[in-house]
């Protein structure tokens, strides 16, 4: 299979200036990169998707989220064309296209559309993949990083992983939506959505630790196994912070020292207000502060990091 | 505002023999309705539709479904340009142009895309409204009507609606999806999903009644407020059948002595086999066959019909 179907010259490549896109067979610029209205994929959001980050040049954990992607494409019984390989060597080279040193990088697998003529039925589509890169997209603006989030516990529940498979990465976002609304309205950034139980879940695109007497906390029901989540794991077993993966109750959160976040779109993320009370001084805490040098110095220093090549494009 | 943004000439007129569709203030082609891949109406499935159908050069009960679709916009907080009377006239447009007698005729509105630059919100995009017109599209195949569908009751509980309203028509299937792999794997045609609780809700395209003891039964939690329910909620009152909109239990369905499904894409349909189980004699049941016969005769008929005028094409 032939992965390039275009050989972008310099005027092309300017095309990309604002995000390439591959779209099933072809690389396109992001403005191109479009799909059909009948689409099942986006019709039934019947689609699962990965997000990987570059930055300085480079991406990060790249293999976990391949194998993340793979994961989530077998649960949904979406299989495309591509090996994990030559997804690799397409996401590399969207980021050469693109020229960035700084990327979000998005795969979806969308099933496809219904065939004329054919039972209506997902198993008689076509499943494809699109990808595409763009300058990095941050979770929050820079600035609320710095002072640390203000956060919401949401008045929705999280869609109940017995119904869609949270790990799955998917696009089933209106009980997210409906929380960054409600956010919104009572004057913080983002939400915390709980499932029907009351314990704690994730929010739109991150996961949520608590930090409790130096012990830090993170469910593991209803949510994304988040690459910066387990990037965050690993950083408290090598700053010696002790770390629980288990249910998490809004009570425990409410009470928390510190509540941290974790997102692909942000690294670590430090809290310092929940429903209005505030936490550690109006800033984010000290362990949570720690642990976000920690992972930028790791990253800096290229911790799993896999160097794109430039000259590919 | 200028809805018809291109005048089609008899050549224009021919592309639209596939599907008209009107894009956010042009009409094109059905091939050329594309969604961008950065739009959340597809990223985040944060969009609320409709469907609405022709019969016989007319649309059936067009109102009704221009009243839900605005409901579900608004509990979405998704506001395009278009008034109802102005979606009305859209509607009628790409039926015209499509030069269909009998169409499946489909609205969304989408929320947008991110602006760069300004705060990654939802609120900040601008939404807009997607409409085409296609051949209609039967939810089973006609052969499969007549005998009756075999269904089968699936593992995946449906969303519930504290998380996703499932009034406010949206594309959440990925457990709709999973009971459609599953009802295919079980040779059977459609899925019927429970709640958490085990009570019935609906399946992908249709809500569902039980019969017993010449009573008629359909939930009312959990279920979008289908028109084709709404019209055997009607027609059951004209054949002095007695109906009630109440939960209905798993164990209530499973001995039922007939099942019916209603669904814009096929009208009032009868299920001859739940979970391999045959009911009255493997054919739709003589009530369910009733209400079927009545429907359609009453469509023939001219009931809440609201003609096309293909001249406006």
């Amino acid at each position: 299979m032939t992965l390039l179907s275009t050989s972008p010259t310099d005027a092309a490549s300017s095309a990309f200036a604002t995000g390439a896109a591959y779209m099933d067979g072809a690389y396109v610029p992001l403005s191109e990169a479009r799909i059909p209205v009948t689409d099942w994929g986006y019709r039934r959001s019947d689609v699962v998707y990965d997000v990987a980050s570059v930055w300085d040049g480079a991406f990060f954990r790249l293999d976990d989220h391949l194998k993340r992607f793979r994961a989530s494409m077998e649960f949904a019984r979406l299989v495309p064309r591509e090996t994990d390989a030559e997804i690799r060597e397409i996401l590399h080279k969207l980021v050469a296209l693109a020229g960035l040193r700084e990327a979000y990088v998005a795969m979806d697998c969308l099933r496809g559309r219904p065939v004329p003529g054919v039972q209506y039925h997902p198993k008689n589509a076509r499943p494809y993949l699109v990808a595409y890169a763009v300058p990095f997209i941050w979770l929050m603006k820079p600035e609320v990083i710095e002072r640390g989030a203000h956060m919401i516990i949401a008045s929705t529940p999280r869609i109940p992983e017995a119904s869609v498979n949270a790990r799955a990465k998917n696009f089933h976002w209106a009980d997210m939506t409906a929380a960054l609304f409600e956010a919104d309205e009572r004057g913080a950034d983002n939400p915390i959505l709980l499932d029907a139980a009351g314990n704690v879940t994730e929010g739109p695109g991150y996961n949520v630790f608590c930090i409790t007497d130096g012990v830090v906390a993170t469910p593991d029901r209803n949510v994304l196994g988040g690459i910066t989540r387990l990037s965050v794991l690993e950083l408290c077993a090598e700053l010696g912070l002790p770390c629980e993966v288990r249910d998490v109750s809004v009570d425990e959160l409410r009470d928390a020292d510190e509540i941290l976040l974790s997102s692909t779109a942000g690294g670590p993320i430090g809290v310092s207000r929940l429903d209005g009370r505030i936490l550690n001084n109006d800033r984010p805490g000290p362990l949570s502060q720690k642990i976000r040098e920690t992972y930028w110095a790791k990253r800096k220093a290229g911790w799993h990091a896999d160097p794109i090549d430039y000259a590919a494009a």
